[in-house]
């Protein structure tokens, strides 16, 4: 399955977004002036290929999972917590349900490797395996459970574009997954982890040494093959990195838009592009995370996101703030006037 | 009715937003990872003085008129085109409208000066004069004009408000008024005119030397006083952004937020407090302008704008994008669970 969706995935039209360019300057503004709006507009037209694109209405996909290496101590949050934020999601009390909400998304949470038995309402079971284990001990997962996960990822976004969805954006929850993250940075990017690594949800800094000790001995002991994105991910985790990964590949495939959030996201969007780098097209970025690493990340992209609001939440909330911004790139194409229609003629 | 409005304003409710802030750190996610988003909730608490605060539906408010200095030649568009765009927003076609639509707002068109006669339906009437006079040759208009502006802007915040409006977007159309605006900045911040002036909407390079020469021989020969904003505006202009003065004036005293747009509303922003500086509690600034002058007038007031995506384009288009923004930061305090509520006890 996962050979399939990496066999499907083509670039997105760019000759569709050349047209959406020349049609953005006949609208009753002077050109260029609505900025990254029109950018943006632009690249939704060669993602969709399509003169009107749309984006309405979002699917929101939240995975969960956990992650051996929080035994090290190197969250803010206990393991437990991962659990308890999953039945938040399922009740609708958390940031992600609020913003969903507001957006009219159809919100799935999906459990690929929450340690704990959770309550079947309300999420999607596609657990893999009880958490990875720890990075430092061992390998976090076996390389066919990194696919399992990125399968039931790509699975995920299936769903959501079956049931109508133009536009993905995912999210995650999983205590200690800045940790996971930052190490799959540093094995894919071979930057120092020095810098790849901060606070997450919260951690005092006078432990940022030991997370940092933490990953370099787990990169040592693991030696993941930088040139092999799934042993990166395999040895590294999480189960819930690794799906969101295939979320990324099956919505490219099915030429969906896809809205990055902040570091975690970015780091799963880059092993996705990775393995398949027609995947890069189809990624937007959401927002600038307060998180240290993520510049590195969105630099390995060569992306900019939309929004610079010093978050670091996770869940998907970056990505979810800025889909109103997506949504408006549609609607100025479609909705506005041009200036022959409204009988100016100026050559500025 | 100035002085009335100008005696009302009162500084926002400061005990409020710290009422605010602690319950930001009671909800379900690492205290202060929403980032600005809490901040943002902080402030609107602080305006309204509420629990709950609420800024939906917003109102928008775009004033149109025209500038005497048109005539030097200062823009890429021909006068004409003020009542032209006029039209468009009365017939749904331009950005406002479709970013009102988007968002659910209650547009208002009001005519406050456009130099020519334009059909009724769907514009307010309330046209001081047919455009300003050209600034190189005598004041823009008369002392008691700019009162009688601002008082059509105090007017139609009220109207909005009085109509269920929560927030208000305050945007403008005007040929060449990005030369008042920085005429008006020039003189009340006593920077250089160089710094201050761009393109607009769309001068060529080659023309921007000649617009500042414009506004250097319009502040000598006008020599407004610095220490009155009121002979400011009326010596310089224009029509729209003493109305936009007002619309800030009239929402503040009132005590609802105020979403403040790129260069021109922003000088508006500014004018109305240096009448009346407490003013300055009820604005949020939605986006940093492409307009060279910006950011000097985000400077004077002290103001971060919470989007920057490269836009010039006026109308508040700016501010309405950045208007999903505030809903978001209202429903955050009001729907997210406590971490009692969903029994975490975690001392981070």
């Amino acid at each position: 399955m996962l050979a399939d969706t990496l066999a499907a995935l083509t670039p997105a039209d760019h000759a569709a977004g050349r047209r959406m360019a020349l049609h953005l300057d006949n609208l009753t503004k002077p050109p260029g002036s609505l900025g990254r709006l029109e950018t943006l507009a632009v690249t939704l037209a060669a993602i969709s290929g399509e003169a009107s694109p749309r984006v309405s209405p979002p699917g929101m996909l939240v995975f969960a999972a956990d992650h051996g290496v929080a035994a090290e101590g190197v969250s803010a949050f206990p393991q437990e917590v991962t659990a308890q934020m999953v039945a938040n999601f399922v009740s609708g009390g958390a940031a992600i349900n609020v913003f969903a909400r507001q957006v009219g998304a159809r919100l799935e949470v999906i459990d690929v490797g929450v340690a704990a038995t959770l309550p079947g309402r309300g999420v999607v079971d596609e657990k893999v395996r009880h958490g990875t284990a720890n990075m430092v001990e061992g390998d976090a997962m076996r390389r066919d459970e990194a696919v399992s996960a990125i399968e039931a990822g790509i699975r995920a976004a299936e769903r959501a574009i079956d049931a109508g969805c133009r536009c993905l954006i995912v999210g995650e929850m999983g205590i200690a997954n800045t940790t996971a993250s930052s190490a799959l940075l540093a094995a894919l990017s071979e930057a120092p982890v020095a810098g790849l690594i901060g606070s997450g949800t919260g951690l005092p800094a006078e432990r940022l040494a030991h997370k940092q000790a933490i990953i370099e001995r787990a990169l040592a002991a693991r030696a993941p093959d930088r040139a092999d994105p799934l042993d990166v991910l395999a040895k590294l985790g999480g189960l819930e990195i690794a799906a969101m990964t295939g979320a990324y590949l099956g919505g490219a495939a099915r030429r969906v838009p896809l809205l990055v959030d902040g570091f975690i996201a970015t780091v799963a969007a880059l092993v996705a592009c990775r393995l398949g780098a027609d995947t890069r097209d189809y990624l937007i970025f959401g927002h600038r995370s307060r998180e240290p690493g993520h510049a590195h990340a969105l630099a390995a992209l060569d992306a900019q996101p939309l929004l610079d609001l010093e978050l670091c939440l996770g869940e998907g909330t970056g990505a979810a703030l800025a889909y109103p911004l997506l949504e408006a790139a549609c609607r100025v194409p479609a909705e506005m006037a041009t200036f022959d229609a409204i009988g100016i003629h100026v050559a500025p």
